[in-house]
């Protein structure tokens, strides 16, 4: 690039030139670093170094060129500053006609930043927990449609149609499949005590000559229960059909990614499914689609119609290098601890009020009945104390996941970037909300 | 809101004190006037107004609540600042699980946004030459993810798997029509002279009863024309199919709108698709999704799975606020003058190349032939003089849109955007390509 | 610095690569040229290329070393980002106690950006008429107080306390001077015809002794004409007194650059004060105070009592920076288009309400009578029409320069950066305003 | 200003309408509360909430107009969006030519900004330690030149020239005393042990019938202890002279707060002199002028010569609001406690190497004798080693402050805004510095 040093020969004392370099230079570190290594930095860096790596790499698209002529009809040209903007620069979006990472050569700088995200997104997620996953892609869409993408290929190498879903009462997921025009055949979970359970057995029954994939979950609201996703590869690689897993907020778990895993080391596990902004604060809008194998994504990606908004994967980007390894360890150990608060403070409010906790394994969230309690009511007087994210549902209300449940209940989150005084503030409101919605005797 | 004015009183005097607020009066009331009338502002706001306009609109949304409790799985947190900065604070997306348009209740001001957003995009439509439309939705993907969703409606409405869709060699289309389950039967274009143009004969011949819905296209490079849109939408009424018109980059040309008014006029036209980028100068990755039935568009919003990107969103509103309508009609003349003049220069270069214009219809690009020239590297040479958009096709490439063409050519556009520099450049680097290209004798 | 190309290698097909590298080396091709001549480039830079050059030279101050320990009384530490984004990353202002222009050893960034703020501003004064001038310090001040520091300079050198000053009816000038501890001897200025001016006779008789400097003044409002700085510059030279131009804002004006031009080439002319804003757009706080004498520049600037906000600097550099020579020369042009229009616009207004310009010398302002109108209401109106600038003055209103002018009479300007519109609304709220407050006959 | 949730009506449900209404009015309520009270907040603002208040109080100001008409020199036009944003929109810099804290007609929104910061500063000094000022003003000038200024009202309401002035080995004060025209008497110190102590009888005997002023130190580096400004402020009362304090960054001192409260209830302090930056972490460029006397802090503003730069004025408002007085209250008790740590720490390397701490009162730093190290050498070596900020003195340096001291020293400073890590990193660079710069013996 340039020797801005150069500037300053014979302009100021020697020993303040090199001292000067020094703190450039330093700042340059992190940027140099990552060049050589592609891998995620130790240590977060500052917004200000990622600010300015962004536009470089922005600078190398050719829209940028003040000598080009644009005679395309699609030049990345923008309305505005402002509209520039909003882009960081980045206007070309990413990914072409015949595949979504394939270079654009008109936009080398976006594809680089691209190519490097999903190095970056491999090396993560290869260190939360899962070392035996070998490529990753990071899509600008979010995990429904990620799905939809996930089992058209599934659909385009197997001839078939028929997706086996245990049972998850979220819309998008199902949206997705649809919308690839696939049959969705759902496997009703069984409640065992207070879990809400797939079952293997019923699994194992669904499967015919027809089906083309199993759809797995890991992360849900309880009762709800992760799916055995080890048990499930088994069964996906015995019988001879996909397995796509939707681990949307499963990267913030340690439990969860050891699952995943051991799942992949288990038996047959195709693609992985997981949110950018619920695992890794960013905006709404990525998604993180993993594999062992390199050529289930490059096929998903030739699967992908066109090109995207870039702005999901700088933002992804921007993101894990703000982080950086310690930080989102730290972040992950946060929620850890946040977890088991929660359920102190939510199993000390139960015992008070007349309820109990659900006894579910789930490491995120936590549930609790609400049977000597006006359910809707309480999840109403929540929404007005300004807590976001309880839910609160009865025995047959979509969300349970199965046919019927035992009792209402209410769940709240411990979720990697939540914070003590949140989960603090929510018990304290969800105390007294039930202190005015208790039912009469 | 806040009545900053008040702190004035007592402390400045009182004829400066009015005039202050002149001023500050005039700063917002564009905002004012877009909330009593919804439309596209005649003339675009300068962007400092779109910003405060975006932040106050950000602040709507529960992330923002510095009182709030977060104990959601998804509580549009974010990693850093930066992270922050690159959605404009809109950080919950759009769309719920069961409805992309769907108003989300911890994101308000989003939801807001994107309301206002489909709002302005269909009064800018009907403005622009197609009053006939109405109802819009802007998409958070680009268009051949958007006739994905599309061809899904008009599968799960219709029952039916096949797509009728008059040849046009670009990937995404038809990938977005795979990517939805559908079967895609391609038509043969005819070559006609020198215009390469969709039978209707051949159309016709091709439905049956599987036929879900035809595809047509009005925007793509000479020498493949426009398809008769007007002639399919009544070919489709008559048939009782589905009609989805690819008008990727056609809001530019007043010609072409006119062509899709005169469709929906005719006969049937269910969905219409259209670029946000080619046709409003924003970056890669929104679609607007149009339609003369609210009720498809609702069925398309319902059909995709989850939330997405609120940054094509937020974009375009900024392109459009930025633009105003008297902007957009500047954009236009100028495109009009342009592609005249562009035919002009390529006209003199051929003349003396021994080479000739295409005679095709096309109001935004321009062929010529390349007989004489070794086509291949006039295009690599093109590259290297820094001239980007340009496409040379020799005549069984996949890009001619039939089977053999009778010449090899090159395309150059005079597209919304592009500045008389840019033509004079590419065409002044077109004549020295030409001059270092020649074939041997 | 970085070599970021080498992050494409392998990755990136070759020639994309090569094209890349072409964008990215164009962008930066600006900072690398100014490196190398430190002249004020033809083109004006993008904001996004200045922006970029000064985050390289905040980069080298000690505040941004992230291993450096800070363990002084002034660090730069700063409250919150934004506070260092109002700075952009100049926290450590300009100056050292001992010299405002000695390079801080915690803050070389900052003191390249000003030494080559300095360069600049010399080598553009050369190029807008002064090629005699040798030096320039741009002060973090605004000219009043950079006139004090002149004086203060003249004082210690000539160990004498009085000023001569023709009189100009504007404070600021006035209270440098006093805050510098002189003793000011106004000389009266002479009404001839219509013009205010100095009479060189008085100004010889009021030299003394005692007599430090003459300050003479280049740009007021009409009737007050410019000083014959020619006249005085030989004067100073013959009486060995020093001679301070306060040309605050006749850098626009090739006419008066021009006569500073003369002055200096025929006499003695110590210092000249320029206002960085009303000269080059720039938000207010700076002057460019220059000199053929680089000695007196270096004494001035060890005058000045410590440090001084980097704002008023960065601001002008990135202003200049912003316009190039080229997008200066052109405001020039307007600047003269748009006096000749105004004179034109004003004229007509004056014949048709029976008034008459005044006719006196004045490159950028043109002055009206007001007799047949009430004056102060004059002012009034247009203030109320929201037209900023133009002054009333009544016969022995401070502002007329002398003891009593022979007419009420209305300034108007038309200063760089003025547009025609601004100029037309002016003349027709001039016209309007005229029309509302004839007087009663 | 825009009631925006009127565009919510009928468009959401209401209560979703509700929830966006309560965080966008707990986002805005800050602004509310500060216009009504007109005090520093206690709790800070997040930067987001600052800049939108200063975007509303710049669109005051007439050059945002957009139906004005501007036609006088100086109209705030900027030449780029980068040098308006360099200004965050303060283009009209503060002040008037006859007062610098008069509002401006055609900026009334700078002078509100103004005139608030002024509040402000008055009321957290007030807060700091000193409940008995009365007004202040924050000059757009570093500390230096602000004591020109001072002196210069003194100096104007004395008529006498004289100023004493208890050694201080810095530059800037004594640069703007002369700059002001005046004469400097400097009083010896002597030396009590370690201490540099200002002896009250050589000031006493120091007046005389020409003294203006004395100015007074609170603040510099051990050995030089703050004077005793109880003490000055009797003499001053008896001999009726004023008493000017320089305060450079006491602010930040409980201890020497209560000093200068000490200093007005006993005796007489006519204005007091603190740095923006030194105390309140804003970019160099501002100082706050305080005064027990409102006439005199007006007279300071009549004295100021013209206009200044918005930007220190600005920064130091962003700066209050973004610490609050919890913040600051915060930052001053790890002030204290990184003071004490810094003792402890260079005790120990004292003991370990020889050398002693000086036993000397000051609150913010402390010194250390080099007897037994190449003095200068170990400077160099901390800034090789990247430690900004300690000084090295021997025996007879410009910094001792008298005639000559009993050994060599370094001074390091626990600052306000300093960290843990900084005087760690410090402490050990120290010993390292010490282990290779031991003299031979």
């Amino acid at each position: 690039m340039i020797d801005i040093e150069e500037l300053l020969k014979n302009e100021i004392p020697k020993h303040m030139l090199k001292r000067a370099s020094v703190t450039l230079r330093a700042k340059l570190k992190p940027i140099r670093l990552l060049i050589e290594h592609r891998r995620v930095p130790e240590k977060g860096w500052d917004d200000d170094v990622i600010e300015f790596f962004l536009t470089l790499l922005s600078w190398m698209d050719t829209d940028k060129d003040p000598e080009g002529a644009q005679v395309g009809e699609r030049e990345a040209r923008v309305a505005s500053q402002l509209v520039y903007n909003l882009a960081h620069g980045f206007c070309h979006g990413v990914g072409r006609s015949g595949n979504l990472t394939a270079p654009q050569p008109k936009a080398v700088g976006s594809s680089l930043a691209y190519l490097l995200t999903n190095r970056l997104a491999l090396d993560m997620l290869q260190r939360c927990g899962a070392p035996n996953l070998n490529s990753t892609c990071v899509l600008p869409l979010a995990t429904g449609m990620a799905i939809g993408l996930s089992v058209s290929v599934a659909r385009s190498e197997s001839k078939k149609h028929v997706v086996i879903y245990p049972r998850v009462d979220h819309k998008s997921p199902l949206k997705g499949m649809q919308l690839a025009g696939m049959n969705v055949k759902t496997v009703e979970p069984e409640v065992d005590g207070d879990a809400v359970r797939t079952s293997m057995k019923k699994v194992r029954k669904a499967i015919d000559a027809k089906t083309a994939a199993i759809v797995s979950t890991t992360t849900f609201f309880p009762p709800r229960e992760p799916d055995d996703v080890k048990a499930i590869a088994k069964l996906a690689a015995e019988e001879g059909i996909f397995h796509i897993i939707n681990n949307a907020y499963g990267v913030q778990s340690r439990q969860i990614m050891k699952l995943i895993q051991g799942a992949i080391d288990a038996g047959r596990v195709d693609l992985i499914i997981q949110s950018t902004d619920k695992n890794f604060l960013t905006p709404v809008g990525g998604t993180i689609l993993a594999s062992p194998s390199p050529r289930l994504i490059e096929k998903v990606s030739q699967a992908y119609a066109g090109r995207g908004s870039a702005a999901p994967i700088i933002q992804f980007l921007a993101a894990l290098l703000s982080l950086g390894l310690d930080g989102y360890e730290r972040l992950r150990n946060e929620q850890e601890i946040n977890r088991q608060m929660l359920e102190e403070h939510v199993k000390r409010v139960a015992d008070k009020h007349g309820e109990r906790l659900l006894d579910v394994f789930n490491p995120i969230a936590v549930a609790m009945t609400l049977n000597q309690h006006e359910a809707k009511k309480v999840g109403h007087y929540m929404y007005t104390l300004r807590v976001t994210g309880p839910r609160v549902l009865e025995e047959t209300d979509f969300g349970i996941c199965c046919r019927r449940y035992h009792s209402p209940y209410i769940t709240v989150n411990a979720a990697i970037g939540s914070t003590k005084e949140d989960i603090q503030s929510a018990t304290s409101a969800l105390e007294k909300a039930l202190r005015h919605t208790r039912k009469y005797a």
